[in-house]
């Protein structure tokens, strides 16, 4: 293919990734005191949402035109050619010409690789279905750079929620396992970290611990909440007893660490509670921000752009 | 806050509409012969409409271009993270950082509020629920001030149809009272003015008169035509009677004021007959226009730039 | 009206194609090593989708995007205004003042002309139910441009497929006969080409020949092929056995002449296969891509800025 696209958190090398994060931070401080950089000034980039995000949507167009470049946008595709039986390659081959950079969101595994096989310009994976999140990925380790030291000391990462399903934390762990880190998995055992994970953690040599017990997160550095969904479970009590105990709040934590971090990929629901929005822990708003630096930073690697930052 | 917002008709003083009129003024005049101003170059615009409402979204949305800014865009929110349960001051939350501006549609009255106090970007309220509309005040109030000198001799508005749940008309009413005005409302009495809004004009001793009989247009300055729902009523033939009786068709025209201009906030049904469109009383497509220049003035408001213009 | 607007093939004399065809050869090859032309900075393009049609939506935003300009857009408006009874002129209206160009798609034969009618600005007609598609006659007319020397020699063009409703074959066939060019249409008689085509074509004195035999598009220079849908037989088994004789394969193409170009104006199903894709008559994602240029010199064409592209 030639082109650089993003599709996986596996194609990132460390080096990479040191590159992106530094990259980012420029960026967020370059944001400080002016609206706009130009380094994409005429360029396209086309959001094909073939399921709807609109966070992630709205946070890709703002990143570009803050770039100084322009969008064109379709949502709810499944409405139109689709619709008519067309092929996922058709539908995206035209795009071409018509942009200069695709991100794509699409409800079904390896759609992303088919766009990039697809089309000659670069494809961004933002989200599909079961599979990956790089961008997510990137923007959560950008998160955990931005309050912890990751390039010097072993810090340890605490997953809560759906570790089985949740593709969010799939990605992080992959980025996260190229640097310092020790992660703690805390979850239901019906949602536990799949088979295949922990083969690749073990190969890896990184340290690990899996529990249902939601008190391992306190000697954690970073919490990393996810919503768990009911349909996961065969019978409701048992929904209903984690749903309960799997709420971080204030009373929680008073007992954690300090310098706790606490993230969520966002939409929350009950699992962290509002009265803890306040408090310095409670990061998951400025992960989101973070996301828009993160994403920058992206459409300009992807257009061999990250070099004129700095 | 701090940001200065856009969330009520209530909070103008009549200095600020004063200033607000007379730079709406500037910028139709300057862009008779530009395409765009400058002023927010590099600034971006978030509409984000929980409700459809093509007109005001594409209004916003233009004059966010002819300052020289960008927009991103969310419709049909009830499909993606609502749906799923988020709050709306999280939906909003993340908005900060990616946009500048945020102008928002809500189903739900007290919802651009809730905006305001989530987010640290001017809101804008482009109308909420049962609430309020006060941009759609401020494009009539415009409206009517390139008409009559409402700087100067008292006028007489005459409001016409659903007096009792049409917001348009109760944000006006509030506009309206600062300056030199008098009202005529005419509707069904089933759909009359809220007692609220009557104990207001009369401690404000504003002169009003209440009737449901149309002939009281005839004398007044300016006919603001509102649309009559069926399901107001409980007779289908009371709603049919009065639907038959408020259209103001040339015929009726003839019979009022030389001098009259029929306004409407659109869309309009058979209450406005289309035979008038030609008529120099007809303003409400001449209305719509200045909701550009009155939006585009509203955008520089909230963002500190009215000065800018001259 | 005095506006310029593209409402029919019909409108476009040799003379203005010809211009047209240049123009977007010149910005062809002036996008090679720019990404943008400046022509239209500062415009507003409003997209006006009342039946979804995505690519050709994108197709011209992107174009309006490349020339500088900004755009406003509006799909699925069937859900908004028009569902509470307003009137097409009275929904359009408003845009004279919102935008400079109006791009509209419409399920009703002679929406485009309404539009026109009730607006100041130029209107660009992009399907109007089962009345015409310019636009897309303009491009398929550059594109055989492309390949042929159509200023020339005569060159033979074979329609494939639904002749009957195949609205975008109508409008070429009109451009088509300003040139030097023979016809030859191959469909299942059920859906041939309408007596009143037929009649304008014997008018005319082009010559042409009717077929439902494939075969018959072996001495073609042009293969123009459209889907066939089922709900246009009465028989069940018609429908199959056509849909099976019509597909374009590499095996097929290998009986016809050397040169041959497969067009098609997509979304395509089975009527031509994907086994052809690489081959170098296949130029269907090419006359896409011509979509663009083409967009672009007819966004000029209807603001009198053709001449500034040289």
């Amino acid at each position: 293919m030639g082109v650089k696209s993003i599709l996986t958190a596996d194609q990132f090398s460390r080096k990479d990734l040191d590159l992106i994060l530094e990259k980012t931070r420029q960026i967020e401080d370059l944001l400080k005191t002016r609206k706009q950089l130009h380094v994409l000034k005429e360029h396209i980039l086309a959001t094909m949402f073939f399921e709807p995000s609109t966070r992630t949507r709205l946070s890709f167009e703002s990143a570009m035109h803050r770039l100084g470049g322009q969008v064109i946008t379709a949502v709810g595709m499944q409405f139109s050619s689709l619709a008519k039986g067309e092929t996922l390659f058709d539908t995206l081959k035209v795009l071409e010409s018509y942009a200069d950079i695709c991100a794509i969101r699409h409800p079904v595994e390896g759609a992303s690789l088919v766009a990039a096989k697809s089309i000659s310009i670069p494809v961004i994976n933002a989200g599909d279905g079961a599979g990956e999140h790089p961008t997510q990925a990137i923007l959560d380790l950008y998160t955990i750079s931005a309050y912890k030291n990751i390039q010097g000391k072993k810090i340890v990462v605490g997953f809560v929620g759906d570790i089985k399903y949740g593709r969010t934390i799939h990605s992080l762990i992959k980025l996260l396992s190229k640097y310092q880190a020790s992660f703690v998995f805390i979850s239901p055992p019906e949602i536990g970290l799949p088979e295949k994970y922990i083969e690749e953690l073990n190969k890896a040599k990184i340290t690990f611990t899996e529990t249902s017990d939601i008190e391992a997160l306190r000697e954690c550095d970073v919490g990393y909440i996810t919503r768990i969904q009911e349909e996961r479970f065969l019978e409701h009590a048992t929904y209903e007893n984690f749903k309960n105990l799997y709420v971080i709040n204030k009373k929680f934590l008073k007992t954690c660490r300090d310098d706790i971090i606490i993230m969520h990929p966002l939409p929350r629901l009950s699992e962290v509670s509002t009265d803890i929005d306040a408090m310095p822990q409670a990061v998951y708003f400025k992960q989101a921000e973070y996301g828009l630096y993160s994403r920058m930073s992206l459409l300009l690697y992807v257009t061999n752009r990250l070099d004129e930052i700095n």
